[in-house]
């Protein structure tokens, strides 16, 4: 399977549909089921102590497996996620970026299922780890 | 076993350590092993269509969950999330707020888990559902 | 909504399609969106200890909100299980059969979620909790 | 962080500790935090229609992350799944066994997390993803 839309177009989509966020992110490497997303840290996403807060791990997460999702089948407005689970497994490193690496394990006709770890810039064990599964809309061309 | 915090107490916790976003929930009632917050939906909480975004629901779960914590153990800054799993199953009602519905299930000497229900106000299906399992600090003294 | 299967009925289903398993489970009570199944605990399901194994409780849950899905919407065998998230709270009491007890939270035309409590008979505090999202058969007429 | 037991080891605990499951389980591999288990699939763990069921899919990883947190922590027999999310994504091939690959994201005093791909042997598509927590015992010598 071919990439519909890759690292620009992903970024262009984002800026258009998602114009409060859209500064947030940014696309570091996509793939045929693959994407890295880079959250870029500020005073927003910290909790007291300077961690990350977990809304702002989980909208990395649910972002990155969106776009990765989109890269594959082109900028379909209706994919929305069903369910996601994620672990907080350690503390981010402070004043650190975070990045997402989603692999996509189904991009089924109704169902698509990715699997996410995040870790801290530089850092080799993983922060979280989440997966999510979003409803593909029915129209949608075979893909 | 009693509440060592009531609804006035955790809300003077969350303005004193949540500065930021404690003015987005406002706590409906807290009896021993459960609690209803409600989020004040505002612009800031919502996705392309008017829908609360999931990121806001996910937060929304989690200060729920915490907040129920805190009302049975007191007010102990180190529980954090370790897991959280959410299902997202209906649109929310468009310009309502949410009410969370916490049950604690388990609350252990390590370990504490909640489940969560999100309904819109004034809507009987739920909007959301979602269990979050929490790591207690180790010091605490027995409760 | 009304039911389309009751206990017989669902008993009946049961002893039919699931022959193998079909002797370890009874359902104790079946109403709208709702339905309680009980496991008569045997050696087959016991871990070394005399607790009650996770993959038994596990299909405890998974067969309940099967049955409870077939209440509504009749003897259709092609609803899928597609997710499950299970947490595993407190030793079930020794020499105790389980009672899960179902609430379906959502009954969509491709997607149904239910969630469970899972008890060992007589004891209040639930042993695990679980929630799993099933996939419908698209060919469903409209319920 | 070097193995404590390895694969010899791992089937002996296997053999001696679970008796009436350990037939069905072959350790493929085992390396630091990672392990694959093969499941040897007989009529015992298939559904109608030929399907591996999912509490068989959910023993397979279950025991896989048990397995590999005992090759890294040595012969402790009080760790205990205290969460699990899992995806089934995929039907099984016929009459192949499955093979679950771990991977251990994380090897805390108190937690572990692990998550597995569950594949058909020969096919790369994953059949199903799980993540699972275990709680470890307190009194465990520093590792």
């Amino acid at each position: 399977m071919d990439l519909k839309l890759d690292a620009e177009a992903l970024t262009a989509f984002l800026e258009r549909h998602f114009t409060q966020v859209a500064d947030q992110f940014e696309i570091v490497s996509v793939a045929p089921m693959e994407l890295d997303l880079r959250l870029n840290v500020t005073e927003q996403h910290l909790r007291p102590g300077g961690t990350v807060s977990g809304p702002a791990m989980f909208a990395l997460a649910d972002v990155a497996v969106y776009l990765s999702i989109l890269s594959m089948i082109g900028p379909v407005g209706l994919a929305v996620t069903t369910n996601c689970s994620i672990d907080f497994m350690r503390k981010p490193a402070a004043g650190q970026d975070l990045i997402a690496s989603v692999r996509l394990l189904k991009l089924g006709r109704a169902l698509a299922v990715g699997d996410v770890l995040i870790r801290s810039v530089g850092v080799e064990d993983p922060v979280a780890r989440a997966s999510l599964t979003y409803s593909l809309p029915p129209a949608r061309p075979s893909a």
